[in-house]
């Protein structure tokens, strides 16, 4: 298995980034990491970890996407920037996936101007694991398709069920799509019409309906379907409402106590770093020939060396063949462009 | 002040209901309430309370709309429900605003079927104020609308910012476009188009541009515009969220201790309280033509008699006498259907 791993990605790269990878080669005898970025301040960084470097190669990439650029333009004006190159080499059978923790529009845009999908795949869409009551739940797509139609969320259907099964190990993984309310009937066009050809398909008996906002955290089922713009602003007020209540506690309840303090502050620090949404592997970005996970640009050596993890199980498990498969068996959308 | 309140409405009602509304009478002097519903339960609970008879009058209404019901077809299998009841003294103006905690797509249906909204009005909008880092906000549309245009997108922006300055009490309140993204340019048509409008408004001033989920909780404006979609999804799972957490808080934080578990359990019940999503004086529906204010199927005494208190302060401040001004000065919008 061979990795591209976007040394210069993210807010602390390179120095956590190439000690993800270090961390991640020294777990997995089978696995080549490919470090994309500038050589220059790469090598000393695998020097002082006295790393294995007949596994951890460099591609040097003399340019970076800043967090806050426009990412078009960025891709644009700088062609020798570590995610594009990335993108090459998988596009160029290189490597088998690529993982990034920097810009995630460059990254996702990277791979869509690339057009390199899996066949039958109309739209790539971006997967991300939430914590829930029952454990956890995969939701998608987070932002890659702000307009989608009814046929690509039925494929997200598909790709959404194998990333359960294989990654988060639910044998029978089921669906639910957000919506407005419960009823079949509720919502705008894309929820109402999503929700029929769902109920019409193969997927109709693993599809448990439409499911309220409230219900993803409560873990009522393990695929939660969305359009890209819904999914964005969810995962994002996730991780707002999380910060906010965390600091509230942090105030509050560790405020009231005196001599139990520093036990309070440990569990709720363990509880943040247990439920911390950086720390669950990267989002995969899914209907890609090869594989592609993007990791929150707050991720750190644990963080990155959790997404190789993925990326590595995700080849290995051939996620990629069983969407092939299991979109052959989808009837073609009547909403083609 | 004259106020209809659902007395069945609720998943509590009637004694809470009720009582709130004793309560209600008895901190405001100049408010008389007419409570809609089954004149047989009402009494009684009336009765025990030793509430001021003068103004608590009773309107019999012989059927509930149930909490599980289809809103359209239970308001035409039910016509003597309490919610259409209450719609029907608001429109014939026996009332100056109704207040319930029934069942919210039967509460929205009733008023926008009976379409006594303010002049100019397009689309009625559900306001509902979220806590923040910085005290609190208003976030509208959040599920009156679910597929609105831009234009009534641009009017949320009027309606939430007399809410906040006479509701919430800021002087000069700031406007965000709840978006996957910061910069102009970024989502689905309606969102650009929408960005565009706001730029090009009167309200040019107020607005920041796009927020993105993470702000909301930060309190980065005080007004967020979103459609009803996006904005029902974003309060259930801002509502599953809170749960979520404070449900790891209780199992971890207080499991980890011993002598001081008591005053922790109780600074976590007091912060449950202060940021409970029902506590927050109920969700007006902006537009109409009246005071309508939507509280949370979970109301207790304290929520209805904070959603009284609303309902009062907004037709005191002669809220809707402000909206129609401020519409007044808005281009009509060219997406006019």
């Amino acid at each position: 298995m061979r990795i591209a791993l976007d040394a210069m990605g993210g807010d602390h790269a390179p120095v956590p980034i190439v000690s993800g990878a270090v961390q991640a080669v020294t777990a997995d005898p089978d696995l080549t990491l490919v470090l994309v970025g500038d050589r220059a301040q790469i090598e000393p960084i695998l020097e002082s970890l006295n790393a294995p470097a007949d596994r951890l190669e460099i591609f040097h990439a003399s340019q970076v996407v800043g967090m806050n650029e426009s990412p078009v333009e960025a891709l644009r004006k700088k062609p020798d920037n570590s995610i594009s190159r990335s993108w090459q080499l998988l596009a160029e059978k290189k490597v088998d996936g690529i993982v990034s923790a920097g810009h995630t529009g460059a990254m996702v845009a990277g791979g869509l101007r690339l057009k390199r999908f899996l066949p039958k795949v109309r739209r790539p869409g971006i997967a991300t694991v939430m914590p829930t009551a029952k454990g956890s739940c995969v939701i998608l797509d987070v932002g890659a398709n702000v307009s989608p139609k009814p046929s690509h969320l039925l494929q997200y259907g598909v790709m959404g069920s194998i990333f359960a099964r294989h990654i988060l190990n639910r044998d029978n993984p089921t669906i639910g799509l957000m919506n407005v309310g419960e009823e079949a009937g509720k919502g705008h066009d894309l929820a109402k019409d999503t929700h029929n050809l769902f109920h019409a398909s193969p997927l109709k008996d693993r599809f448990i309906g439409n499911i309220e906002g409230r219900d993803i955290h409560r873990g009522v089922c393990d695929v939660v379907i969305t359009d890209g713009f819904v999914g964005n602003v969810v995962l994002k007020v996730c991780e707002g409402v999380f910060d906010f209540v965390m600091k509230m506690v942090a105030t509050e309840v560790l405020g009231a106590l005196s001599v139990e303090k520093l036990q309070a502050q440990m569990a709720l620090k363990g509880l943040i770093e247990k439920y911390d949404y950086s720390s669950f592997g990267g989002a995969p970005l899914l209907g890609i020939d090869g594989i592609c996970i993007i990791c929150h640009g707050s991720s750190r050596e644990k963080a990155i060396r959790n997404a190789i993890a993925v990326a590595a199980q995700y080849g290995r498990n051939k996620l990629n063949e069983k969407i092939t498969q299991e979109l052959d068996a989808l009837p073609t959308g009547s909403d083609e462009e």
